[in-house]
């Protein structure tokens, strides 16, 4: 199985988006992807941090992509832009059965 | 020459860094590291963003790394963990001359 997930980090407090993560694993995803703009970039950061210190020692960062995306103003009037990332986790698969 | 700068990234003014950044480029430095933690990690990506969308478009993202820093506290009793960034650009050499 191959499955990819993919959380958006926003508002909420970290460790929900840490729980997302983890739900995704759990239902068999081989690969989360931690995406998150502006502000809430950091907060990103410190979501994959946890999942790798506390929860998943095992989890590895495959790939961190950073770039601009144009975000559509709510009046429908022109664009601004924001910072964005893309963390991706992979799981590395276990030699050993549990 | 293969000289290095880092940057650390703190709470000054985004532009500030992009300056720092651009001024290191132009002293000779063949690649620049931008650094942060915590809450400025944002301010990084937007950094480098910046940077190679005004500034540089021949600068070339070489690597990315995150992870957690133990920050002593300044009452000298214990520390904090504090995620982290480094993002390393380097100068794509143009193969005309000026």
């Amino acid at each position: 199985m191959s499955k990819e997930a993919e959380i958006f980090v926003g508002k909420k407090p970290p460790m929900n988006y840490v729980l997302a993560c983890l739900t995704a694993f759990h239902e068999g995803a081989s690969e989360v992807v931690v995406k998150a703009r502006g502000q809430s970039i950091s907060k990103a950061v410190d979501v994959v941090e946890v999942i790798r210190r506390k929860f998943m020692p095992d989890a590895e960062i495959k790939n961190i992509d950073i770039g601009t995306e144009e975000i559509p103003l709510k009046d429908g009037q022109g664009s601004r832009r924001a910072s964005s990332i893309s963390i991706k986790l992979g799981k590395v698969k276990k030699s050993k059965a549990k």
